[in-house]
């Protein structure tokens, strides 16, 4: 299976998340199902799928896979879900110094802290050409994200608290370290990929469900316990949400450990930019030319980081790329 | 004299053009001097000074300077005037479909034909990259200039005329050829760029008073014959306003002799984001986060243009660009 059709999947079904969540709505904008639960069953999900996929692999491979079973070796795969727990948490005291759109705006820069711990962490070198391309989609889906000035946005933008752009710059570093880890324990040994899912979406259960607990003490069991409603009000609709994301969750899985997190923070740019197209067609959003603009930029770095240098510079001038110094 | 010496002074000529015009302005933004006579000043201060260089260079060369002197050669500067002329009237007819932002917005269209013309009419060939950087110049141009949306000016930049839009492309390729055929004209033989500017700067001064004739016509000689007025009200700071736009025209000629079209066009966008900028500090304009994505854009793109290959892809990887599917 080649990276970038797995790269194109989740595209797509990264994409399909936002519009689905939406279709699954009522009319009035409110849910029958708890949002809450979605992504623990989501876990729930790829834990059961990884598991059948692994008794597959011991059933077919004529080799058995690989399956290192030392605490010293699991215990590392509670490091995503740890600072996943940090972030979530950054992200909530966030929000209280910025306006949600500059939020949005600034979760851009995880495209840049992604390339910077790329380099530090798992010592992979980009060329200058490839910095610029990762540059230029976080540039890009900015753009495409701009809603405008002249009213009050602009000023919103740029008057939020200092302590609200630290904190979303530190969660940008935190978001990008946790894939950057995953992608560290994925490829630092020859394991099974659905062992080590396994062992990744145990810790996502028992995180994701801690969540669902602690929302039951916040709301003072209002609700009952959230095992009590866990299936409430869910729909097919909502059914395909919970195995889309978990889909989408799977094939992060399978691209952090045969691809990069370069190749994922593409294809979710994509997505981002893919949804707001479709958008135009389902619902009535309105086109812009900022999401114009921003899809040639990403289109442009997306072709600057993947193409090999031979077919961009294709031409005798190769040789002396200063041409202009010679010119009469 | 490096190229790109030159480039920076144009930038920066350029730049404080629209400045100068602005603070030459009364305080209720009307002027004292007659602002249609600043291209037809700016023309013949071209004119006076590419004589005095000509006349120094044939005094202090040891070899003389060469002259072509034959109409079939001298005739052909008439072309840039020319297409001037119908590039003017096609501004004019396009405002009336196109609003005055739109028509700004589409401008940046210029940066593109030029890039095709180049390859086309002089037969010089950019790399993908290259293009990809023209491109981007374009986009970021572009992404700078757009005010916002969710008021009206979404709609106003979409909404016009088709007529409006393709005179608008029209008008782009007229004004590109303009350039392209200049840079022709400069570069088919060796003779003196003093003599090579006479030439063009005396269509210049004609053509330029063509138009003050029409304009005394279309008022009706309400103020009378243009030369009854030339120069009134022309403070210091006004004739700065033609010393600056004459000086930044001889660097363009000088541009497209030793340089090229392209190297043009980059030092007259960074002109705009340097204004932009510097409007900032000198007038009571607020920064826009578009503006500063433009910025980073056209950087990039200049550093795409112009750093030699070697400098953007410096490591091992050159050898396998495609170095994603050796991944385990």
């Amino acid at each position: 299976m080649q990276w970038y059709f797995v790269a194109a999947l989740l595209t797509i079904l990264t994409s399909s998340q936002g519009i689905l969540t939406k279709l699954s709505q009522n009319k009035d904008n409110t849910y029958d199902y708890d949002t809450a639960t979605v992504p623990f069953l989501g876990e729930i999900f790829k834990l059961l799928v990884s598991c059948i996929f692994l008794w597959r692999e011991k059933e077919t491979s004529p080799n058995p896979p690989k399956l290192t079973k030392e605490w010293k070796s699991m215990r590392l795969f509670l490091v995503p879900s740890v600072i996943y727990l940090f972030h979530n948490n950054i992200t909530f005291l966030t929000l209280k110094y910025l306006s949600p759109s500059t939020y949005q705006i600034m979760g851009n820069l995880k495209i840049i802290t992604t390339g910077i711990l790329f380099r530090i962490f798992l010592k992979r070198k980009l060329t200058k050409l490839q910095w610029m391309a990762v540059l230029l989609l976080a540039i890009g889906t900015t753009t495409s994200q701009v809603k405008g000035c002249g009213d009050s946005m602009c000023e919103s933008l740029l008057s939020g608290h200092i302590t609200g752009y630290i904190l979303a710059i530190v969660s940008a570093f935190l978001s990008a370290f946790a894939g950057i880890y995953t992608e560290y324990l994925l490829k630092k040994n020859n394991d099974s990929l659905y062992w080590q899912n396994i062992q990744l979406y145990t810790c996502g259960v028992f995180f994701n469900m801690g969540w669902l607990i602690v929302g039951d003490f916040q709301s003072g069991f209002e609700k009952g316990f959230w095992w009590q409603r866990i299936f409430n009000g869910y729909t097919l609709k909502a059914w395909l949400v919970v195995a889309n994301l978990a889909s989408s969750g799977l094939l992060v899985s399978w691209l952090m450990k045969y691809a990069d997190n370069i190749v994922k923070v593409y294809a979710t740019s994509m997505a981002m930019l893919l949804t707001a197209v479709l958008s135009q067609f389902l619902f009535d959003v309105k086109a812009t030319i900022q999401l114009v603009l921003g899809i040639i930029i990403c289109m442009i770095s997306l072709h600057l980081y993947f193409t090999p240098v031979h077919m961009l510079v294709d031409l005798p001038e190769i040789e002396t790329p200063v041409r202009r110094e010679e010119d009469p």
